[in-house]
C-alpha cells in the first residue's frame, strides 16, 4: 500500500479499515454461530452474555464451537460476564471449565485459560478492604471520640468505616465522620496504616488514621449506629481502660508526628497514561508550617 | 434454673445445652426439610449448599420453606455459598431474589437481604488491589530499575507486583524484587502511597512504594517478565525521559524523606480481640539511627 493510498484515505482511513475487519469478523461470527468478544492486548476475549437470548442448548452449542475457534486462533484467557437474570448460563461454563472469577451484584465473571503449556496469569481480584477513620482534635486538643451501638465489649473509638468504591481517604473519614457524628471535617494528614489480614470472607483489612480538622463543634449522633459520641482530652483517652491497644498506638504516633514536625501529606500527580491526576501521599516537614 | 444446677453440671453445662439447642435445630430442620445455616450476630444465616446433594426441583422446595421460615423468625441477611460443582443451583437463587455478592475461583456467595423496612446494611466485597514495589538503594545511591518485556511505552520503574492474600508490604517487595531482579532485600520503610481509581474491573489500586535494602548485588533478571534490568544513579533516573511522573514524585519524595529525617517504619501492635499481632505503619523519626 503505497503512500498516495494512505494520503486518498486521509485521517479516517485506518478507521475505515479497522471498522471493515471488525465489520468483517461480526460477520463471520454470526454465520459460524460463534460467540463475539472484546479482544484485549493480551490475546483474551470477553463476552457478555447480554448481548445474546439463547436457550440453553443454544448457549452450549455456541459455546463449544467459539472454544474450538478460539482454541486454533491462539486466544489465552476466556471470560464470560454473566449477568443476574441470565445465571442459567453459569451452570452450562461451569460444565464446560469455566471457573469463578469475582461477582459483583448484577453479574459474575467466569474465566476459562486455554493456552495448555502456559501458566494461568490473569490478574485476580481484589482481597483488601479499605476502612478509613477520622482522628479529629479541635483546639483544646480534645477528640472526637463514639462508642458503637453493636459491639462485642464496650470501647470508645475513632469515627469511620468502609470507604466507598472510587472514594478517596480524606473524603471517605470526612464523609463517616460527618454521618456518625455530625461534626464537618477536612483533611491534614495520614497518622496510621494497620494492615490485617484474616478479616470478613478471608480478605485483608488496611485501616487508614486520618488526622481531620474540625470545621464545626455541635455533635449530631447517628441514632442507628453510635450510642456515645464526645470530645475527650488526648491524654484521658490515651489512658483510658475502654480503648483498645491500638487507638492507643495511634493515639502515640499522633502525638509523636507533632514532636517530629512531619506529616503524610496528599499531593496530585498525573497518571502513568497522562489522562488523569492521582492522589499520591508521602512524607512532608511540617516545620515551615509549625513556624520553628 | 438454681445455683445447684450450674454446680453440678459445672464447666460444661453451657455447652451441653448449646449442643442440645443446635441438635434440635438440626433436627428441626431435618424434619422441617429446611437449610440449615450458620447464624452470626446480625440475625443473618450463611447456608454452605455443599451439605446438601439435592435435585433441582428439592433444592427450590426447600429454599422455599426455608425463606418462609426464615421471614418469620425475623432473620436479615441470607447468605448461600454455592461451589462451583453445584452452579445449577445459581439459577435458582437468582429467580428466588438472591443477588451475586462475591465469588473466588471455587464458589460463587450469593445473597437475600429479608428485612422489608430495613436498609440492607450487609457489608459490600473489597474493591481495592494492593501493588507493592521496592525502591532498593544500594551504599553507591544507585537504585534498582527494570524494563518491563510487555508494555504500552518503554519505561525504566521500580520491580514490583501485586500483594498475595495475607501478604505484608515488605514482603511483597521483597518477593517481587526478588522475582524479578535476583536481587535480595529487606524492608526499611514506606515512602509513598498512590491512590488510583477505575483500575481493572472499575477498582480501585493502592500503589505501595517501600524502600528497601539490597541484602546482595548480582542482578539474575526474570525472563518472563523483564527485558533490562539495571542499578541507576539516583540523579540519572529522576531525570531521565523515560521515567514516569509518578516515578519522579517518588525519588524526589525519598530524598525528602531523608532530609526531613523521618521515615514511616513498621510495627507491632496487638489486635482488638488479642488473639493476634498486626503491622501498623507510622512516621518515626530516623534522627538518632542517622546519628545525628
Amino acid at each position: 500500500m503505497n503512500f498516495t493510498f494512505w494520503k486518498n484515505v486521509g485521517f479516517w482511513g485506518p478507521l475505515l479499515i479497522s471498522k471493515r475487519i471488525i465489520l468483517s469478523t461480526r460477520l463471520y461470527c454470526l454465520a459460524m454461530n460463534l460467540f463475539q468478544g472484546n479482544i484485549d492486548r493480551f490475546g483474551g476475549i470477553t463476552v457478555h452474555t447480554e448481548k445474546w437470548n439463547l436457550s440453553d442448548s443454544e448457549f452450549q452449542n455456541r459455546l463449544e464451537a467459539s472454544l474450538s475457534e478460539w482454541q486454533v486462533n491462539g486466544n489465552r484467557g476466556i471470560w464470560f460476564n454473566v449477568p443476574l437474570h441470565q445465571a442459567g448460563y453459569v451452570p452450562i461454563l461451569s460444565k464446560n471449565g469455566f471457573t469463578f472469577h469475582h461477582a459483583k451484584p448484577s453479574y459474575v465473571m467466569m474465566i476459562k485459560w486455554l493456552p495448555k503449556n502456559e501458566p494461568n496469569l490473569l490478574p485476580s481480584y481484589p482481597h483488601t478492604y479499605i476502612g478509613v477513620a477520622g482522628l479529629v482534635v479541635n483546639e483544646r486538643n480534645q477528640i472526637l471520640v463514639i462508642q458503637e451501638k453493636y459491639h462485642t465489649r464496650p470501647h470508645w473509638k475513632l469515627p469511620g468505616g468502609y470507604a466507598d468504591p472510587g472514594e478517596e481517604f480524606g473524603d471517605t473519614a470526612r464523609r463517616e465522620v460527618l454521618e456518625e457524628t455530625g461534626i464537618d471535617t477536612e483533611f491534614v494528614s495520614i497518622v496510621t496504616l494497620r494492615h490485617h489480614h484474616k478479616h470478613l470472607f478471608e480478605c485483608s483489612d488496611l485501616y487508614v488514621v486520618c488526622e481531620m480538622k474540625p470545621l464545626s463543634r455541635e455533635i449530631s449522633v447517628c441514632k442507628h449506629e453510635i450510642s456515645h459520641c464526645q470530645w475527650m482530652d488526648i491524654e484521658t483517652y490515651k489512658n483510658h481502660p475502654e480503648v483498645s491497644e491500638m487507638n492507643q498506638f495511634v493515639i502515640q504516633a499522633y502525638l509523636d508526628q507533632q514532636i517530629c514536625r512531619a506529616s503524610v501529606q496528599v499531593h496530585d500527580v498525573l497518571s502513568f497514561n497522562r489522562d488523569c491526576y492521582q492522589k499520591i501521599y508521602c512524607i512532608k516537614s511540617t516545620e515551615s508550617v509549625s513556624g520553628s
